[in-house]
């Protein structure tokens, strides 16, 4: 399933990445497809069909096929877990957008504005429920366990952040382990039960956990940077949500600790208190921008892409890889 | 660990079962405890502690440990499973009370009030992620995907359930469906799994599977009839939760099918379009009264209590199966 050159010349890692994986995806998507179907519930695949032929960019079950495949594995059992990864993240942003009262996502309504919150809630754990199902086909006991820790660990951090929210006092430490716990703990389940579904060498499984770990902080770091329009900020559309939302990510908290009497005051007012004028936004990244922590952020992660890179050392070369590797900095490209 | 004779006079079954497997809890809420703690989220054996010390009656994991040592388990994983059982059956009453909109469980406020719905949602999702942990902890994988399974069931009998509601067109066979669904299949998996951790022989694994379905319906069923005061029901407090809340269970739906034109307009302007002034209620029960239908409900309760008996066939005889098969008349001895 080599592409051919000369498409690769004009591919992106992540194009690349698909390429190199399509039969298996396909395999997952018709997955999917399939178990989130309901013979007695028809509200069930209403509500996950809207949220998931939105289409995301699948980049965690993406990252399921590839570890198993760059570690020799032949079987077919990988594609159950790749669905189970994106099964417990679907359920995940179900959840998520009750409890952040959200009204987009993936460029769609909000699926609690179009049913109502119950339904997020109960199709939320019903796909988490399927995402059991599927692991448990594997009948892979330590893929088992590496998934339901991670669930755990994304449980533990979406509370976290919740008691962390709208708290001056969160530091950088507090911001990476919600992070940890929100975003990378997924990557990194998705990379390692791909080693492990191909019985690869403990060394091997470690590595492409690390990768992942690293490669999901490098993503949120992005997210977050890119809700302020990125590194060189400026006032636009869709900038500044997680400002209004008084959400402590870093280009804040690392504002927050360079503040001065004054500063400080403004972001208690407006993170603390939640009191927000039309003009606070672009104060807010005025504040970033003199402190340079749009710019300081953007090193983060750029520090955790190279992590990633670096993570993949132990693993034999190949072109899947080689590909991962790319994709690490790619993830950072979306911001300049 | 027999009970003393003079004691089992004067103890109902319920508490003859506590009694017979009093050791085997204990460990169990040691593990409850011990695993709804966080490292690092406080917020979440908060809110879990609000609840299980609430102190429900641990019915599910009392079966679980039950059936277990009924097909002569020795061992200890039985006690995983019984926490496991207790954890689903915890995350889901969080995530109901957030869908039901409740004020109240087990006669304190609901965590929803309390703290908010984000923190029942997250919470809940923690619980879920916490029981498949406990399970994965057994090595089994047929009691895992009998509880996985169990799962799947549950949430998507919670979600027929809400299209359902409000619709004066669902049957019987719906709410038959939607109470195996949220409150029989738990029961019934709960049941199962002991067998399947003791490697009982199949027909016993049936038989208590069949078992806990049974008495989760009749235990469901009479729920629904409390809610009305019972089958010989009087206007009194906590009475027509259900009826206010526009729940279409046996006792309305029996009363509808029987229903003459003027009846059907008075359920569908309360139920369908939820316009209630403070006598509907009286009116209600005075139609179901007239139709008889308190009494016809308690009977399909008593018909599934026989029924939770009968199943029990199969299995050899033992003080345990004695009070497993008294248990089924007592839970519908609550309603006269």
């Amino acid at each position: 399933m080599q592409p051919r050159a000369d498409l690769r010349v004009t591919m992106g890692p992540f194009e690349h990445l698909q390429a190199l994986v399509a039969e298996d995806m396909e395999a997952v998507n018709a997955l999917i497809r399939t178990r989130m179907a309901s013979k007695h519930a028809p509200r069930i695949p209403e509500v996950t069909a809207h949220l998931v032929e939105a289409g995301g960019k699948r980049l965690r079950p993406l990252l399921t096929l590839a570890a198993a495949r760059l570690c020799g594995y032949q079987g077919t059992h990988h594609q159950l877990l790749a669905a189970t990864v994106e099964f417990i993240h679907t359920a995940t942003l179900l959840h998520d957008d009750v409890v952040d009262e959200s009204d987009q996502r993936r460029g769609r309504p909000a699926a609690n504005l179009l049913w109502d919150n119950k339904s997020s809630v109960l199709v939320g754990d019903y796909l988490f429920s399927r995402s059991f199902q599927l692991m448990v086909e594997t009948g892979n006991m330590q893929a088992l366990e590496i998934l339901a820790n991670a669930a755990a660990v994304i449980a533990e951090g979406e509370v976290l952040q919740l008691s962390a929210a709208q708290d001056l006092s969160t530091t950088e430490a507090v911001y990476l382990q919600v992070v940890r716990g929100k975003t990378a703990a997924l990557f990194a389940a998705a990379c390692e039960v791909g080693a492990v579904i191909a019985e690869a060498p403990e060394a091997h499984a470690k590595a492409l956990f690390a990768y992942g770990d690293a490669l999901g902080i490098a993503f949120q770091i992005v997210d977050d940077l890119l809700d302020f329009g990125g590194a060189s900020a400026t006032l636009g559309k869709n900038i500044g949500d997680d400002f209004r939302e008084r959400k402590l990510t870093l280009p804040i908290i690392l504002a927050v600790a360079k503040a001065d009497a004054g500063e400080r005051a403004f972001w208690q007012r407006t993170i603390e208190k939640g009191e927000q004028a039309e003009s606070d936004l672009a104060h807010a990244l005025a504040l970033m921008e003199r402190h340079g922590t749009l710019e300081a952020t953007r090193q983060k992660a750029l520090y955790w892409a190279n992590e990633a890179r670096k993570a993949l050392g132990p693993l034999p070369e190949s072109e899947l890889k080689t590909v991962l590797a790319e994709l690490a900095d790619f993830v950072v490209s979306r911001v300049v």
